[in-house]
């Protein structure tokens, strides 16, 4: 039976911290029918019902007996937020904790009190009066209590805030008063953060010497009523609670409203007492939820000690599921489970990822799917939010257009350089983002490609090849395997890409970048040697030639050894000491051996360099710390390497020195002079070229299969949530197309970059705006769209004209925001985490959920065995059999495939990914260990940890 | 009356982490008599006995109905360690968490069960049988459950590991598997951790199909009994506890024997439960567990979440006294609250800052009661801790006296240097070590009388004076000021001191030494100038004369103007490109406006000067993150800035350029040429200037006393548990011997040194050894002696030999750690942190006490007036009176009383602290606020909350 659930939609926070999907519960063996308690039967029943939020207040009564008056002290929504008295402010957002025996007061006082559900008060005064309608007051104390009851409180929002206006908020007496509240209620900032329709529940509590006996009073109210001064907030109130009673030792009744309003707060309850029919479900919902509590031991626990919100709330499934155990018998099967962690589309692969079995089909089913959702992908985009993404992606684009355009340029000696880089971006960018089956995706040149681009240029060259008719060979082919790949539906194979595969293909990819960052850095210093004090000759000055233009007077006198060079008579007779340039100006020549060496270069370089490296890494960083509003926060935390980079260019004009700087040809031409926009298909290469240039795209293609796809499922996986599907096959298809393209053009190529797509769905995040106390904002998806890509690669395109501009930026710069880049890439691998625990003691290590799973010496074998094959394929990159790199990535889905053979499917599920045939093999096999102690609390564990995307495979 | 209380031994932790001293609670006037409760009257008399720790283990019966075992999964001292089946290792040590339903299931077990009180078994095999002595088992029955519980568990240190070796532990059968159990069980790394004397306590629990209902057992042995192979220690068992049932659904028994252990680990139930004569004490004491647990509501903690041991334990007196309360009534009156928060002595001052009222009548008492501790002061340092707290705070003296003394040759132009500096630290040093009131304060020169002496000597030089016999005289009138305040006891003065200015002096004195850093390391671009491309002239070459020795040929052109420098015809006959210095050697002449300028020199400095500081600071870091073993943590952290400067040397060297080196003199002689080792007492200087030194010298004192007094106290301050007591008097009375004696040797001057006199004490730290399973380690005092002091000074004073090392340090790593130390210092405050505060939106400020009870506006204003005195102060320093910076620090007081204008005592006591006429009128006034709602657990904040030492006043 299909079963909803309480408390479901207000917890949208919930459903994005587990990856069940919803409704996924009751196909898992261990639910079955609904069990037939009385309280389980109506959550069952529920259907499709709604409960609005519910915003409770406490306010207590203090001041007894001088001066009697009302106080909010505390509210809550999810967490409790606290008045601190002294600071004139509220508590952080905590999770409220109780005390056991304020729960059992609670419960007496409920049960020797008075409970009026479904009261149908109209007012405050009518509720007062129906609330005071009880036998054990005197006519005389109750009118007295009801007066008190009327009482305006004080709320901490109030600016008069100081003074209490003693009974000045009596409806029928004080109508400036009502106004001047009224316009209070509504500026109140909290209301914003409540969804419309949101109802509140008033507690009232406090020490009243004059009763004899405690007075309790739970009120629904069958009409929810505005309660006038009562509340912070002007919305209707629902559930009305007093709790007050003679004095008592202690904090009694402050901690009994306490008591009640977290119970309010908790959704199980609230959907009970919203249901409930007399005082006996109220009692009974109270029990239920003691049931449930957890409890700390006072030895071990402060009660004072305020505790954070977690990340992740409890499931409100769990909940119900695990009463549902407690009644029911046995916990699911594991196998469920794992279909749990992995997401739902890994078990019974998503529509996208399913075979077909003819020709296209998977590319005719995208585009089939896609086709539908055309015209929305535009009309999605009319957004304000779409604006600032445009304008963050359209600055890491360009970033990435200039870092990868240097570095090309370097690899392939001006083969391609920025200009194209910039053209190259702007043209298969913008195709991709109207053509593509994920529009969200953000094309870019990726590490992969910039490597094997290198290997393909210096292979060229070490055969004299004439490279770019070369490259344009292996293009054509490429994208005629890539077509096949299309044709033949190969995009499903992406789910043998488990993390393994993942984080050697990143690891390495991000060791080269770190590599070649440093290695170019210091090769700086070799071109701007380091003047050291014993180096033997020195200076350089600037000779005429003889009037007569004779220089045999210095070429007579040339050295004959080493030592010579300094100690010879020069003879010179026509000489200065004008700079170099400034002497080849005036028509002399520089003569000495210091004549072209630049000096302080080299170390301004490195200065440079650290500097744009350890300013993005910390500008990254500034995200997630507490200093600035999250506005400036978000904006240097995005931007970060355009402003470590916007820094360094700053600093080296401002010293003037001349570092090396970024080469941009000042007109619109190709880098490469000589050549027209059309790479000639043979050039000087003998036609038999064209053929051989199969072999390496046959390598190329593999690389950018992996990398595009590898690319893709990580922006596809389930909990972004997205409404209109993957497009795998037809990513695949442009992604071909481009190649072609980008070949005949001689730009380079393209493949989807995650990094900076991830970036371009974080941006469009669509949220629920009312995320106030304490609660994680709620995720509710993606805005899914073609216009914000569309738009960021246009600008990108007109941006070619920015040539006078980047010429200002040094190389070093450039380098240390690449290795900024490749350390970033690196760090985010879970592999980096384990290589960490190799460093720590046993004792130090964080609580990971892998640890409490699989045994130390396993994790460590693991981690030497990924790191073992990262030095083979490191060693294979350095031979001069570099060229088949990419088949040797490949090569780790069949090292993952013989780890089988040594790990476990229990180990291999922590540590990595099941692949798709062990994957079936797991229901019958088991997962769990032969004993299940504690199994269930493990279960739960795995079931409902938050599943964030675990690695940022691309580097761009 | 005086009361012990239960687990006030065991839980050394809760003491250190509070600082109401052990017996103040009953002098304040809040507790009063024992209440007369049959629990408290047993606590109330317990006196002096002392109860042993006790383990608590879990064995669970798992594998009904196929393969019955027991096995280990939980252990507990104090934290719970969980067996993490799949990884096979224990889970870190967390605080337990409890289901109420188990807790609640437990006490109905036990109330049916078996209770047995000092049960008279002597072995395994008699408890087995008492236990199993059940009505409702069959005799048959009771055959299969002893043979059950006699079967060996398996416990998670066996190295056999996987496989259980059923009944073979049985005492009369397996005479082997016992002797290498016994051996397992002596190997266990656990035992070390537990300190002799601990008994054991086993839980037995688990699901046994064939019994018809639950058994309960509890037992506590009349002696403690070792049950042979069922603990995992070979310690002795004092509890047995065994619950077992019929299959139920869900975790019952597991959680149900965690809810037992958690239980014997509560140390009150202990307490109790040792003490109980009946069943009915038994219940009581679960009873009053569950009256003070901690409830956590479900819908917003998930119970799997495993929560980190807590930094301070709750304190067992605080969970007595929050009981006395409940019976007694109202909480204790605010002023004991107030005095608790200060720690004891600033109320009661201590014995060392009450004033007898006589001349020199504190010194004489500070004399008399050191008297009595000088033999053991050095018989106590016989201890293998003192040999590693020389090592470590020999290097940190070290690298002091090499920094300052670099610093202060070039402040002096060379009057002190670093000869001195090593000379004066080892005698100053030893001799403070040898008579002062406190041996463990290391005496150091410090950023003030640095900033000081900068002042003298620029002074000096404007005015043309003979600096050292004018410093002679300020050193005789210091030493005079400074005898005249030991006479008239002006140390209890030190009680004014608050942490505004504490705070005021240490961040001008942390300001001036950032600013010197970043200052001198520019001026090291203008000395090294960086040269860039558009300087007119360039290069430099060698001259030789003529063969007759004429350079009229040279003179005869000199440049008429600047443009002249670089365009001028030299007409050269001889010349060459030999460096200046091997063309001076050769007896030519360096020509040319490059030959003086060393290229790079600049930038590697900065280099140097940016590696050192960020290599210092991240090295510091180091010592709390987790990687490494402590032990490689503790040293990297502790000689963070030794191991800097190595690098920064190593590098350096490496790179062989012409840094700036440290002058050091390669003889015994002093560094400024031409002076003795006395100073004369005139010199050049006129006579009456002896006497106008007086003038100077009166500031020389304020700041003398201001440092070394302020350090005293912090190195003073209750929570280091010193024994033998401070020596406010004598201290002041050695530091003025020794001014005398350094100034007529013109050695620097010394005062206490905070940062370097806590690392001191930190090595020298007495703690409890069992500090297993995720409790902090207990803190019991300080090794109080004076040998570790002498020795690191007389090894100081043999370095005086390293001068041919020292040479080789560059300047500008001196620099970089002089910064390092200026950041730490100034990021060690409270004020850094209000400043942070400023930049922090309110949404995301810490939840810091300060915060919870002082209004933000009023807070920013605080911040904002201590940073306007800052400023003022800095002007000061700035302008030609800034030789009066000592008076405008003595200012700061002045400011801090005159803020009792505008701030209420509530806010100082949060902001800062009480002065003590104030401190007198609060039990009058009453602290709190007019409301005192939530007020009692505002009230243990107050007074439980950690009080570290939260200031590192002095720069050294």
């Amino acid at each position: 039976p299909k079963m909803k659930l309480p408390g479901q939609e207000e917890f949208e926070v919930s459903s994005a911290c587990k990856n069940v999907p919803t409704g996924e519960l009751d196909s898992s063996p261990g639910s079955g029918p609904s069990p037939d308690g009385p309280l389980n039967t109506k959550r069952g029943d529920l259907g499709v019902s709604k409960d609005p939020l519910l915003f409770i207040q406490l306010n207590e009564l203090l001041g007894w007996p001088q001066a009697l008056e009302w106080r909010e002290t505390g509210r809550w929504v999810l967490f409790e937020e606290k008045v601190e008295v002294g600071a004139g402010r509220w508590s952080v957002p905590h999770v409220p904790t109780l005390a056991l025996s304020s729960l059992q007061k609670l419960h007496s006082l409920l049960a020797e009190g008075l409970v009026l559900l479904d009261c149908p008060a109209q007012s405050f005064l009518e509720l007062v009066e129906q609330v005071t309608r009880v036998e054990s007051l005197s006519p005389e104390l109750r009118g007295q209590l009801q007066a008190l009851l009327l009482q305006r409180p004080q709320h901490l929002i109030q600016p008069t805030g100081t003074r209490p206006c003693q009974g000045s908020a009596h409806p029928r007496e004080a109508s400036y008063n009502e106004e001047a509240l009224l316009k209070e209620q509504r500026q109140n900032p909290l209301r914003q953060k409540l969804p419309p329709g949101a109802e509140a529940a008033a507690v009232l509590a406090g020490e009243l010497g004059f009763l004899v006996q405690p007075l309790g009073a739970f009120v629904r109210l069958r009409d929810p009523v505005v309660l006038g001064p009562l509340m912070e907030v002007p919305l209707p109130s629902r559930f009305f609670c007093l709790l007050l009673g003679p004095s008592t030792v202690g904090k009694g009744y402050h901690e009994i409203g306490r008591a009640m309003a977290v119970l309010l707060s908790d959704s199980q309850f609230q959907w009970t007492v919203r249901r409930a029919s007399n005082l006996h479900d109220l009692l009974a919902a109270l029990d239920a939820f003691l049931e449930e509590v957890t409890v700390l031991p006072p030895g071990l626990w402060d009660p004072t000690t305020r505790i954070a919100p977690p990340k992740c709330l409890p499931s409100q499934h769990k909940r119900l599921f695990s009463q549902l155990r407690e009644v029911k018998g046995p916990p699911a099967p594991p196998g469920a489970l794992a279909e749990d962690r992995h997401g739902h589309w890994l078990r019974t692969p998503s529509p996208e990822l399913q075979r077909t079995g003819r020709l296209f089909g998977g590319l005719l089913q995208d585009v089939r799917r896609k086709a539908s959702w055309y015209p929305s992908d535009f009309l999605d985009a009319l957004h304000p939010q779409c604006l600032s993404a445009v304008l963050c992606i359209y600055l890491a684009t360009v970033t990435n257009a200039i870092t990868f355009g240097g570095l090309l340029g370097e690899a392939t000696s001006g083969a391609q350089g920025v200009l194209e880089s910039f053209l190259g971006t702007a043209a298969a960018g913008a195709t991709f983002c109207l053509m593509a089956g994920q529009p969200l995706t953000i094309l870019s040149s990726t590490g992969p490609v910039l490597v094997f681009e290198r290997l393909l240029f210096s292979f060229s060259r070490d055969y004299s090849l004439d490279y770019l008719p070369f490259r344009l060979w292996v293009g054509i082919w490429v994208a005629t395997f890539c077509l096949a790949l299309v044709a033949t539906e190969a995009s499903v194979l992406v789910r043998y890409f488990t993390r393994f595969t993942e984080e050697g293909f990143c690891a390495l990819i991000s060791l080269i970048f770190i590599y070649d960052a440093v290695g170019k850095m210091l090769s700086l210093t070799s071109a701007y040697p380091i003047q050291s004090p014993g180096s033997p000759a020195y200076g350089c000055f600037c000779q005429y030639p003889d009037p007569g233009g004779n220089e045999s007077q210095w070429t007579r006198t040339e050295p004959k050894d080493r030592d010579d060079i300094s100690s010879m008579d020069l003879g010179l007779v026509n000489a200065s000491l004008l700079p170099p340039i400034e002497c080849a100006r005036r028509g002399g020549h520089p003569r000495g051996p210091n004549c072209h060496t630049v000096p302080d270069i080299a170390f301004f370089s490195l200065l440079l360099f650290l500097t744009s490296f350890l300013l993005a890494t910390a500008l990254k960083h500034v995200k997630t710390s507490r200093f600035f509003p999250s506005v400036v926060r978000k904006v240097l935390g995005d931007f970060s390497s355009v402003l470590a980079m916007l820094l360094g260019c700053g600093l080296d004009s401002f010293l003037g020195l001349a570092t090396p700087k970024l080469t941009v040809p000042s007109e619109f031409k190709p880098t490469l002079p000589g050549r027209g926009w059309l790479v000639s298909p043979f050039g000087t290469n003998p036609w038999w070229l064209s053929v051989a240039a199969a072999l390496p795209a046959l390598l190329l293609s593999i690389l950018i299969f992996m990398d595009q796809q590898i690319t893709a499922v990580i922006l596809n996986r389930a909990e972004y949530k997205l409404r209109k599907g993957a497009g795998f096959h037809l990513d695949l298809f442009c992604v071909a197309l481009l190649m072609l393209l980008t070949s005949v053009l001689g730009l380079p190529w393209y493949v989807s970059a995650t990094v900076i797509s991830l970036a371009h769905m974080d941006s469009l995040r669509r949220e629920r705006r009312t995320c106030a106390l304490g609660e994680p904002c709620s995720f509710l998806g993606i805005r899914e769209q073609r216009l914000t890509g569309l738009v960021v690669f246009i600008l990108t395109g007109t941006s070619i004209f920015l040539a006078p501009v980047l010429k200002f930026i040094p190389m070093p710069v450039l380098y240390g925001i690449f290795l900024y880049m490749g350390v970033a890439a690196m760090s985010s691998t879970q592999f980096t985490k384990r290589v960490q625990l190799l460093l720590m003691p046993a004792k130090h290590q964080p609580d990971l959920l892998l640890l409490r799973h699989v045994s130390l010496s396993r994790v460590h074998l693991f981690t030497a065995i990924q790191l073992a094959c990262l030095g083979l394929l490191w060693i294979i990159k350095s031979t001069p059999a570099a060229i088949i790199f990419p088949l040797t990535l490949l090569g780790l889905v069949g090292v993952r495939k013989a780890l089988e053979r040594v790990f476990s499917p229990q180990e291999l599920l922590w540590l990595d990914e099941l692949m798709p045939e062990k994957e079936r093999s797991i229901p019958e096999k088991g997962l769990e260990p032969k004993y299940s102690l504690g199994g269930d609390s493990e279960h739960s564990e795995l079931m409902y940890q938050p599943k964030a995307p675990e690695i940022n495979i691309s580097v761009n």
